[in-house]
């Protein structure tokens, strides 16, 4: 009887369950560990485990029946992942603890880029008793970051003048915070570039340009609108970070281009992206399928795009949903159905709360721009029941 | 809270768990009930029994967590699935049990078909002990088949000479034997026509052309070679069918096309069929996002091509792997990945035996024999391993 690999996946979001998609389509099983007992993936999972993070046993049974240990966001207990590994490193962690350590903390990931000499805005600690007076000397303008447990813009200031600044200090911080300051980046364009490494392969995936909103990703674009010059510098520090911090499956890195034209790492995640959905739709292997054949121990090549053209994917937050909690999509029964559309991903969360990821839309176009414009106006047909901010 | 729709799949073969991945796409839940406690569906669905079909206790836990019901293959008691039916005949078991008892039984499929006036090749009933009689009666050449359970090519006897035809009559036959004696068709091409209709909505796929090898299917390709006004009759006769069997979900029709370019129906399918596993690949809504969407109450729109030129899907059977049960993945270790190469799918059976489907592969070219041959040469690879009869 052939062995069926099983592939240990912390948390159970969209980006885990896209994952165990790829992992299936291989003929491996998944199992799951999320606390969050709703967490889609564990739908999708006959090896489910809804416990918090911190229940040792759960954690060892979930290890012990996986032959391969990944993660699909970062806001994990590193010490108590480490402990999980056998006096023989087993199993795996793909990619290693290290990285993740290293991600999961804007200081030290600004440090080690900052240390291992890769580019990236001035940045300053804060914390203690001196913050105001560090933050002062730091001098605006400036983005105040919290160093753990931030994501989606949450726990960020923008501090542009000195009426900002005050506002913030005299905001009252709980013991002990620790925040980053960094320099604010006259912004041209945000770029991401995801990069997967086997044992004995490195593939780095086209760059991919992004838009934010509200500190939030809204859009993505492939391809970007970098020249090839830069759009190599760009794949090539993304490599060398991936090389820097021994990955072994994927590591997204989001880069600032400011207005002179300098690139600037922005941050890193050592998995599965947002801005990289479009892949799906995009390449004949999609980050999903990179990192379910680094972790199934397949082989791994460069993903080539399937057609000519531009893809753009939207995400679809619970600002799009109407008051009832539906998105409208009586678009799809069009007898000709929306031009240029590629798919339409729903991730299966209850709550359409604002600001929530709900799912995601990609479409394709003859440049980025109609792709991009193909997407917009899908997402606001999909929205058509919502009164938008 | 929202509520998360979950659709219960009867099988947990291949055809399931792709269904199962459309409908996790669409925010959905899926139940499985496959005796095979080894599906590949159970390990990638939270609510999974493994019992036989006559366990009624299981059968109904099962129907009380789904909102609607379907199958991914025809060999299932039907009464015992009526009888899971209330008072309002829910939940929904779509396409409905009607279509599943036509086509689970070739005598009445061919009956149905003949009675409505659909075209098919002639064919006679054999039962009791006038069997040789009526074989002989109806002559040769002729293909006689089991009426129930058989599949790719299993319970087929392809009588061509009278030493053939004594042979076949020189076996035992099992009492109460029912078999079916269908005219030999002097074959020109294969084709298969996937319909998708929702309560509102029809929707015709494009025609797929087939090949079988021993009777399994080995090569589908799209576009078809048939000229479009016979792409049209095809599609006409498919459509009427799913429209006679009053179809809600996906009803695949097999076609015969004869020397003289007579059009007859082969067999029907009411599910996702293996020559739809290209749609994946080729069009913006697959046959199992079509599916997904019908059972989950989302609007269907047709199906639109995501690139020119074709697609050609090859299965690849236990014959391609080696004696150690691996396949040769060492392809996709090239720098630059195979030419038109779009997608594996492995189907995460523990045991490559001779003439089971394990996987299939998916690729393009500029035109059918183009997709074609680099299906089957990837797959030659693929095989590597293999000592191919």
């Amino acid at each position: 009887m052939g062995k069926i690999k099983s592939v240990g996946i912390l948390g159970g979001g969209q980006l885990g369950l896209l994952l165990s998609q790829s992992v299936a389509r291989l003929g491996g099983a998944t199992a799951v560990f999320d606390p969050d007992k709703d967490a889609p993936l564990h739908r999708h999972c006959a090896q489910s485990f809804a416990y918090p993070f911190n229940n040792s046993g759960q954690l060892r049974a979930f290890r012990d029946l996986s032959d391969v240990l990944t993660y699909e966001f970062e806001h994990l207990p590193v010490q108590l992942l480490e402990a999980l590994k056998d006096s023989n490193a087993q199993p795996d962690f793909r990619p290693n603890l290290r990285a993740l350590a290293v991600a999961q903390d804007r200081l030290s990931e600004k440090i080690y880029l900052r240390d291992n000499n890769f580019p990236l805005a001035d940045f300053v600690e804060l914390s203690g008793a001196n913050i105001g007076q560090s933050l002062r000397e730091f001098a605006l303008p400036c983005m105040v970051k919290t160093v753990r447990g931030g994501y989606d813009g949450k726990g960020q200031s923008r501090l542009t003048s000195e009426g900002e600044l005050d506002d913030f200090l005299s905001r009252e911080l709980a013991p002990n915070t620790v925040l980053v300051a960094e320099r604010l980046v006259d912004l041209s364009k945000e770029v991401s570039c995801i990069v997967a490494r086997s044992k004995t392969t490195e593939v780095t995936m086209p760059v991919i340009e992004n838009v934010h909103v509200n500190s939030i990703l809204d859009t993505s674009v492939y391809p970007s609108s970098l020249s090839a010059a830069d759009e190599k510098k760009v794949q090539d520090i993304a490599l060398a970070v991936a090389r820097s911090l021994e990955i072994e499956g994927l590591l997204t890195v989001e880069f600032f281009i400011d207005q002179a034209g300098t690139i600037l790492i922005n941050e890193l995640a050592p998995r599965p992206h947002n801005s990289g959905h479009l892949t799906i739709n995009a390449f004949n292997l999609s980050q999903f399928d990179l990192l379910a054949r680094i972790l199934l121990d397949l082989p791994i090549a460069a993903p080539q795009a399937v057609s000519p053209g531009a893809f753009a994917m939207a995400n679809i937050m619970g600002d799009h949903y109407s008051e009832e909690g539906t998105l409208d999509l009586s678009i799809m029964t069009a007898k000709k159905s929306f031009a240029g559309y590629r798919d339409l991903v729903l991730y299966g969360k209850r709550e359409p709360r604002q600001a929530r990821k709900m799912g995601h839309l990609v479409t394709h176009g003859g440049d980025a721009q109609e792709a991009l414009d193909r997407a917009k106006t899908l997402r606001k047909q999909l929205a058509g029941g919502a009164k938008l901010k």
